[in-house]
């Protein structure tokens, strides 16, 4: 049987690959701490559950395509409350900001067309992008450096003729950089002057932590052409099984576009729509608590790692994940036998390796990600499991 | 702004294109009786909702990419008591049928291939497969045949080099056309002998009024690299909102194929997976109600309709659609007029006109589909509307 020729070129997620020692290792008796996954253990807001348990329709109905009243409604009124206006119809619900970033790629890419996107990345997006034959123009950066990619030169010489847009991660999964106004306001520039679209993924928007306003793309009025914003409720109220995202451009035919897509799949879940509305009325102290919490968490995340020899990290100001660079020869290899080979007093740990991170090959072979979703005291146990076991590795 | 030469090839959804007349007329005090949509009007059974309202963990998280287990078991045993045996990873959770349609058509279609799929067929097949730059090879069938299209010769005559699969929608949408088991056998095989994958979209399964056993290709495991199941809660459990579906098949390749695009958008949403699986607990009693139901509105709607001169219909096997030729010259042209110059009392009634359910540029231009998703009182009224709308748009 024959399989498409752009599915074939792309692999399962290298998040993955490390499942079955884990699973392996706890069979053995081993605690694991998981610092690889980006699900957050802060409870959803009881107002989603509420939503949930009043709905009394006695039939489950199809959404409308472009998403509930009620939702686009809601989402609206927050950006509103940021000074950014949208239109109703500049909002288009979808299911997670998977599938507005799915279905944004897929309406502006084409076969052998490029897109811009700084190293590391969230590494689905290599199969997002590979799936529309398209591939990924990384701009390479490097821990040394803070991970920092918002340099015109660097962006603009990356630009050719097979370009068709930027993407932002802002605040950035995996290295936790956030753009200062001024390069937002550059990099939406370039992609002005180079008629591109600038793609912003701003599932983190809400977790930064140096008492700066909420920034999103989607200020930039001015480049109503060229600005895309991918929104979601997952992390923004710990909601990630919601599946609730949603596409925002003033784009007229983009949105025209992509709602081709939103009738194909008919809708959008029901329920899930509606519980995301209700998220919208948490008031602003559930912001600030849940904020408070991962800044506490990074910092001593970043103390711990600060005080292993050879290890190379910023303080991330965003997201809730850091890159950082070890004193060990192959992170793959380190994860793996971590896992299979060390332990301290039965516990072990977990991360993402770097490699997979990256476009470039060879780059990211010594980094890792780590993802502080863990409480205070097991992120603690954590840092000082990954120093003993790079210890312990490099006097093997 | 570029945009992908793909996404330019498809159009809005047909279905929509009469919503503003629609909108019009009702704000003008006409009511409309719908039967171009393919709502269910029957209750979703109260175990789904019972469901959601007793999940009580604190964190809404991602549900594993493959689907949540509870669900697959449920599914698995479903099938089980249809005497068919699928493994645990021989089913993949999507969200909705729509979902896994597109996944499938993603993993097996590359630029410039071709699925044969019988017309008139199911509106969004066209931008599924256009989107993946693949095309439709419709095989034609006609309202005077009762739109049967399993003929070995005609289905052969299509295939070609680039042929990489038949769609079977079985029952039918738009004709609600049901294959005989032996029927079935001759599809499976044809793609056996010319190494096709045969998708059985299948989601009006329990939709057959003879009292025959419900069918699948899923069978067919003599076929096991071959065939496809499209699944879904969607009509099953008149729970279109829920958007819970699943890919079924042995072939391994396609599965991890299949995997990759699971595993980039991260999982379908969890509450409505708990529930959908709580679905599977209702018991055949709510299947012969409810197939007793639409028995009748068909029976009631083939009947009215056959009272109507120069109407050509046979009486639909499945589904709870049905397509029907009308003494008009253009059904589109029929639709407008009856939704912005009829009335009866202060009535009129709305179907889907046919070109758009047919590949073939012409066919399908006097034809229109109905769905008879409505109350037995309310479909009368509406076959009445339609027979008084033809004599009176054929004597302006």
């Amino acid at each position: 049987m024959k399989f498409s020729s752009k599915v074939q070129k792309c692999g399962l997620s290298p998040m993955r690959k490390f499942h079955p020692y884990a699973v392996a290792a706890k069979a053995a008796g081993k605690r694991v701490y998981h610092l690889n996954i980006g699900q957050p253990d802060i409870e959803t807001p009881p107002q989603y559950f509420e939503a949930v348990r009043g709905f009394s329709q006695p039939v489950l109905e199809y959404a409308p395509s472009p998403g509930l009243p009620v939702l686009i409604d809601a989402i609206q009124k927050y950006y509103d409350g940021l000074s950014m206006h949208f239109e109703k119809d500049e909002i288009l619900i979808t299911t997670g900001g998977s599938e507005a970033l799915q279905i944004v790629l897929n309406c502006i890419l084409d076969d052998g067309d490029e897109i811009i996107i700084p190293e590391p990345f969230y590494p689905n997006y290599n199969t997002m992008v590979s799936t529309c034959g398209a591939s990924i123009h990384p701009i390479s950066t490097s821990p040394e450096e803070g991970y920092h990619y918002a340099d015109r030169a660097r962006i603009e010489g990356a630009i050719n003729g097979r370009t068709r847009a930027i993407m932002c991660t802002n605040p950035g999964n995996p290295t936790g950089a956030v753009l200062t106004p001024e390069e937002m306001r550059m990099m939406v520039d370039i992609a002005k002057e180079h008629n591109l679209f600038i793609i912003g993924d701003e599932a983190y928007r809400e977790f930064v932590y140096a008492g700066e306003p909420l920034q999103s793309l989607g200020e930039f009025a001015d480049a109503a052409e060229n600005v895309v914003v991918i929104d979601t409720v997952s992390k923004r109220f710990s909601a990630c099984g919601a599946r609730i995202g949603c596409i925002i451009s003033r784009n007229r035919e983009l949105m025209a576009h992509a709602m081709k897509y939103c009738q194909a799949r008919l809708s959008v879940a029901t329920l899930d729509q509606i519980a995301s509305a209700a998220l919208y009325s948490v008031g602003p102290e559930y912001f600030a608590a849940v904020r408070e919490e991962y800044k506490r968490r990074r910092d001593t995340v970043v103390t711990k790692l600060k005080e292993i020899p050879g290890v190379i990290c910023s303080c991330p100001r965003g997201a809730f994940y850091l890159m950082a660079a070890l004193p060990v020869d192959d992170a793959d290899a380190f994860q793996q036998w971590l896992l299979t080979d060390f332990d301290d007093n039965g516990d072990t740990v977990m991360f993402a390796p770097g490699g997979s991170f990256y476009a470039t090959p060879g780059k990211g072979v010594n980094e890792i990600r780590i993802a502080y979703v863990l409480r205070q005291r097991d992120l603690e146990r954590a840092m000082d499991l990954l120093a003993k076991g790079i210890a312990a590795y490099n006097s093997r």
